[in-house]
């Protein structure tokens, strides 16, 4: 095998020619380390040595941008303040600065629809676990275009299976940090048998939450329930998605809870859905092999799906323009 | 705040410029990414969309050189692959082809005396957690000067408090992952408290291990003690230690055996060690605030380190040469 030792202009050559065929998404990222935004893909690198790399000692966020409107960034905003505040990490900018370095790397990518990913890291400085070996915390925020998921998961619908991905422990599931190998794991196992999503049980036995989403059902009763936020992360799309159903509440549906669900409860459900920032609410027909309700996107999920469509065009109170 | 869109050039020219004080000690950097090795600290950096970065995805080794000579590099290895298996990682080179990876590294380094860290990592091409996206697993091979830690903690000992940081979930305290906020939280505690190391303990009111390192005790009795390995990574360097120690039964030991500790028990040795690559053992002085046996680094302490000294000045059998 050659293994050349590279000059410094060797790895900028390397860089200044280097194109992958994902990179036409990557549209901007802005880099404390940098002290900029580098609109370049081959250049959206972070030290190697930055403990978020070598330890996960960092928090993350990953929200969505329509139309020049940011959904929901205070609530996002809101969440990484307490995870920072779980990983004893602070913000090294006022919020108002992190809101504006948000906007310009949006409007360096030059796309008004896409996913934004904010990493807030202990930084540079060791290759230890010692938090105060690092510098400076840093920020790396990289928008990506996005136009929403393939139209057929919200006709057809996503299949779901039973995690046996053991879970993360309490505390840990409940800050969003960068420690998301089981998280990981839960993507493959879903992929690998079949399914576009798995859930996991908690201890206790009931249903907790995909690999990156939160989930919900529909009973027999016309009860919509949804896990309660113990050992599951508190989504900001399904905590939305609890206030339209709460206004559905006496009409479409008889209550709205948080509750233990069990997998036979699921099974058993009208409806089941799955919430998540980038897709909003997907039906799920089919869970661990067995059929929900009809097979079909359901009324709830269709009317969810609309309520969400109606907030990320016109609900000003939850959009952040970018210009 | 002035927040600049960089050119490629200005991106160039902020890394040529780039010098830190801790840059002194970064050596070599082999990075898959790049194909080769890098010297120059401000091109040790990674992809920002490697899902090692924003996931965690991706697992670690660290191992010492001393003279010129890998100490058990084989042991790590091992543990490497078993780390890669738990998180269904495939390492992207052959074992011969990694040696050959980090001989080289560390030889680009020009330095007989590093630590080197070794990461593979899941790869980029996404922002999701979905390891199909990635598209190939990574392999970063770091080496930085190391010339063993401060003697007098050798001659003074350490202090060691229980640590109050939730334990990581049985699987993942088994794998060498780069999950390791928890582990960090635990580095900061011990500092914060004013002491060097905090060790967890299991839910089973046991002792487990400190941020990255391992415990043992000699009791009264001479019984010296190691935590079984069910909630704690299985120590190269605690591993080594046993078989040191098992020599020493009959003699300056009655008996060696992983074996469930209480607090009460560490309280109560006449001495307690931390084991770590890097520094192989510290005796632990205070546990608590409350000295261990007359508060001075003890006998089996001594004769330890010294087996350690010996084994990696000249066990050829435990010693990769990297020339």
């Amino acid at each position: 095998m050659s293994i050349p030792i590279l000059s410094f202009d060797q790895v900028i050559d390397y860089l200044l020619a280097s194109r992958q065929p994902y990179y036409e998404k990557y549209l901007a990222m802005y880099s404390s380390w940098y002290g900029g935004i580098v609109t370049d893909p081959a250049l959206m690198m972070v030290p190697v040595d930055d403990h978020m790399v070598h330890r996960g000692d960092g928090v993350f966020e990953a929200f969505k941008c329509t139309r020049w409107n940011i959904y929901s960034l205070d609530r996002h905003l809101d969440r990484m303040q307490a995870s920072l505040d779980g990983s004893q990490l602070s913000l090294p900018v006022s919020r108002e600065g992190l809101i504006d370095i948000i906007r310009r790397t949006i409007r360096a990518g030059n796309c008004g629809d896409c996913l934004v990913r904010l990493l807030i890291s202990r930084g540079p400085g060791s290759f230890s676990a010692n938090p105060y070996d690092s510098i400076a915390s840093q920020i790396y925020v990289v928008a990506f275009a996005y136009n929403g998921p393939p139209p057929s998961r919200y006709e057809k619908g996503v299949k779901l299976v039973t995690s046996r991905v053991p879970l993360k422990s309490e505390f840990f599931a409940t800050v969003k940090n960068c420690n998301y190998l089981p998280n990981v794991l839960m993507v493959k196992e879903a992929l690998d048998s079949g399914a576009d999503f798995s859930v996991s049980i908690d201890e206790r036995g009931f249903l907790a939450e995909t690999a990156t989403e939160n989930v919900g059902i529909v009973t027999k009763n016309g009860e919509f329930l949804v896990p309660r936020f113990l050992r599951t992360l508190r989504g900001i799309t399904v905590s939305r998605a609890l206030q339209f159903a709460e206004q559905m509440e006496g009409s479409d549906l008889k209550s709205v809870v948080q509750a233990d669900i069990t997998r036979e409860q699921a099974l058993d459900a009208t409806e089941v859905f799955v919430f998540g920032t980038s897709f909003d609410i997907f039906p799920v027909v089919e869970y661990d092999g067995r059929k929900i309700g009809d097979g079909a996107p359901g009324p709830i999920f269709k009317k969810l799906l609309q309520r969400f469509r109606e907030d990320e065009s016109s609900n000003t109170a939850l959009l952040t323009p970018v210009n």
